[in-house]
């Protein structure tokens, strides 16, 4: 029985823990600088992000962490942008992804978002299959640039 | 002589007429659907976006949107997201677009970002050009993913 509960700030440690786990799956734990106490902070000050656990025999086992960003002034609608979705690696394979990304698809429906759009990584196929399945797509006409602080 | 200003309320109809110019430039006219009323409630009250204008010779002659969202929980700092740039086609190549992406890198500096992202039509070969000596990339690393609003 997989449960999906939406997090208050007393989930911070399970939150934590599974970006830990999704740094290391990504091999990007490195980039992982900051800590339990900032992360609190952003989620409660600065209201920075929502997130979702999903819970199987009463154990965190699959975090969605996600905010809401303008899609462009053509519109005025906004998009839900899912930062980090993860599930335990020995709780793959049975519905929790699909929970996660269902629960964030009623999230975005109920607010009225013209879309989703999250970043996956090349080499991580089951992710792009996954996707794929549940109707998402790469845009054949965009390219994503990015400038990083050390071009500033 | 080109001079850059951050906008207020009162640049809503300047801001409007060059998103328009956008629009057609990017043949997406039809996704133009916000008013200037609905421009200026997400401005001022939602506080959705922040932008720049460009002026030579008192008329404004180029646009930046852009507002900051979070890059992720594992550095929890931000990223200057810019939604749309715009330059009217009779004042390009004079340095308009150069200058609103220095003020967008000064802004980004400012506020702590720890990078700025944009996405650009891939048919837009001098757009593409004009970012790259930039030093701006195309990650070969990530995919970004859409999921629309029809499939939710």
């Amino acid at each position: 029985m997989i449960t999906v509960k939406h997090c208050t700030a007393e989930d911070i440690p399970d939150i934590y823990r599974l970006m830990k786990g999704l740094a290391e799956f990504e091999k990007m734990s490195d980039a992982l600088t900051i800590d339990e106490k900032g992360l609190e902070r952003l989620m409660t000050e600065e209201k920075a992000f929502e997130a979702l656990l999903a819970y199987e025999d009463g154990k965190a086992v699959g975090l969605a962490l996600y905010y809401f960003y303008m899609l462009s002034t053509f519109s005025g609608r906004r998009v839900l942008y899912l930062e980090d979705i993860f599930v335990d690696e020995e709780y793959r394979k049975k519905g929790t992804g699909r929970l996660l990304m269902q629960e964030l698809i009623n999230e975005a429906r109920a607010r009225g978002c013209i879309k989703m759009e999250w970043k996956c990584l090349k080499w991580n196929e089951n992710a792009v299959r996954f996707y794929e399945k549940l109707g998402a797509e790469i845009s054949p006409d965009w390219l994503t640039f990015t400038l990083k602080e050390d071009k500033f």
